[in-house]
């Protein structure tokens, strides 16, 4: 587990009975019967998620688009989003506002308040209210059970070689992608890096798998933010079982693929342990597969003993840790 | 206006019809009938609201209470709060938990999720929840009428006083307060010195005055948290009326009277033009009275003619400006 686990651990302890005494879902649900809101927040800090010369206006879709891919996991529409702007003077603020209405709006979300204050270095936080489809559930995470299997939706893997080579210097503008002098890029690997790059600086969240799901009589869903690895033992530990993977059937990211020689990190590492994916990740019962739409991969099921474990050709693997935001950088390379 | 007000209204052209589109009132109102609820976010940044050292459990109050206070002025009831963090790695990050979650048990709410990412400095921010009392109404800024009488729930100037003692190094322990040896406060202004500290750092939210404005057939309300003058534009902005305020009415905190010559500002410029007390400003048809047990001082009315007018003595005064956090510091200082 993460620092940042033990801290919601601790934190849960510290009050019982509350919506945190569950095992975390990715928005918390208040209120009852028709008045129950799912709200989540996140944020996004200079020079921790997001280099501080970003475009401000890819800054603003992708703060909405993490927030919107933790409503997506719980099968919510979002209906409201807050927006709290800490910035330093540089910072092109009404660049971020004009995105962030166009975003929202495209979103069906009213941006309907929030707060500016200035500081040394951008930290921007969201805040996103969602409400129950009609006829829909709450996704949890906590509903996982031995016999299910164990679908990932979409490649992953492409946000980590994007995150590296945003690292290197590479920059998402409105005319593509703009390499850094110190790396650049050849041309037969420009595509699949310009893809790499989206996949970390926008992505997609999947909200409308979150609301098939949403539809399912039991479903248990989470976005891979943190790693696929990372989640899947979140998603674990919320229900009391525990999964097993065939490494084979994992949808690497073409891009991660491609790169990972450049990178100098495996392609199933990157793919396992990078972050910032929002793919959904979900178990099902054996019977019940998503639509084919989806474009869902089956990677594996759910199993009594807990614990994740990797198999390649029926031989357990190392499992990678994920990202944890309360540490420097990758929880594998800790001491 | 301020720099923040104008950033505010250009973001209101930016989505017609949207909640931003009415003049801002404390918080948003999302949803309809029993299911609307009110939702506020506020922030508070190491070095532009409270100075990065400051007590963690301090610190989480403060967070508390000045969002609270935006739900005390719409006459909500507060259920919920998201909590985001964004922190150093030296914080406190417990401390702060345990008083947050301390904090929220006290006033009712629900510590419902949130999230913790490092950062190079601070900045905390926290989004609350609330619903409307059974048989109130929510409050808005723009429900003020020529004829109203206007009134100020409790004395300001006293948190501005407060924050130049912060600034100048005085800091709010569990044992009380602790002055800077470099600005080492005389036996004689201690008392006074320190409720003036506790009136900055510790403000109290008027939920309970809220809820019973909230009663009314016809209540608008701001909390004092840009200044008295600032504030009272807003109101008046919001209802397209203006005021009329009799300096010699304004409740001016005891301690910026005693202590505005050591800070060579007049304990009225502290009382109109200082930030954060969190006082509701409010205005009532004349003869709806608030209940004597909320202390709340008549100190004007409201008028046809836009803009508010200061006057001692029937004599109109000069108004300073509020705190305006896009800016460097009090806005009537800039060049």
């Amino acid at each position: 587990m993460s620092s940042e686990d033990a801290l919601i651990r601790w934190l849960r302890g510290l009050q019982p009975g509350s919506g945190l005494d569950r095992p975390g879902d990715d928005a918390a649900i208040v209120g009852r019967g028709a008045a129950a809101r799912a709200l989540t927040t996140d944020q996004q800090v200079a020079g921790v998620h997001l280099p501080a010369d970003l475009d401000a206006a890819v800054w603003a879709r992708r703060l909405l688009a993490v927030n919107l891919s933790d409503l997506a996991a719980m099968g919510a529409q979002p209906c409201a989003a807050l927006l709290t702007l800490a910035v330093p003077p540089g910072f092109a603020l009404r660049r971020f506002l004009r995105a962030a209405v166009a975003a929202c709006r495209e979103a069906g979300v009213a941006l309907a308040g929030g707060d500016v204050a200035r500081s040394a270095h951008a930290v921007t936080t969201m805040t996103l209210i969602g409400r129950r489809p009609r006829g829909g559930r709450w996704i949890p995470r906590r509903a996982a059970r031995p016999g299910d299997r164990l679908w990932l939706a979409s490649p992953v893997g492409g946000s980590a070689v994007g995150q590296r080579l945003v690292a290197r210097g590479a920059r998402l503008t409105p005319r593509g992608v703009r390499w850094s002098p110190a790396d650049p890029m050849p041309g037969s690997l420009r595509g699949l890096a310009e893809l790499a790059v989206r996949r970390h600086l926008a992505p997609q969240p999947q909200l409308d798998l979150g609301r098939w799901l949403g539809t399912r009589p039991r479903a248990a869903a989470i976005d891979v933010s943190d790693g696929l690895a990372a989640d899947l033992r979140r998603l674990c530990a919320a229900s009391g079982v525990g999964a097993v993977v065939d490494a084979g059937a994992i949808p690497i990211d073409e891009a991660a693929r491609a790169l990972s020689p450049r990178l100098a990190e495996s392609a199933l590492d990157l793919a396992l342990g990078g972050g910032e994916d929002y793919s959904l990740l979900f178990a099902l019962p054996p019977r019940a597969a998503p639509p084919p739409r989806f474009g869902a991969s089956a990677i594996g099921r759910i199993v009594e003993a807990r614990g994740v474990r990797i198999e390649r050709d029926g031989h357990r693997m190392r499992v990678p840790g994920g990202w944890d935001h309360l540490r420097r950088g990758r929880a594998r390379r800790e001491p």
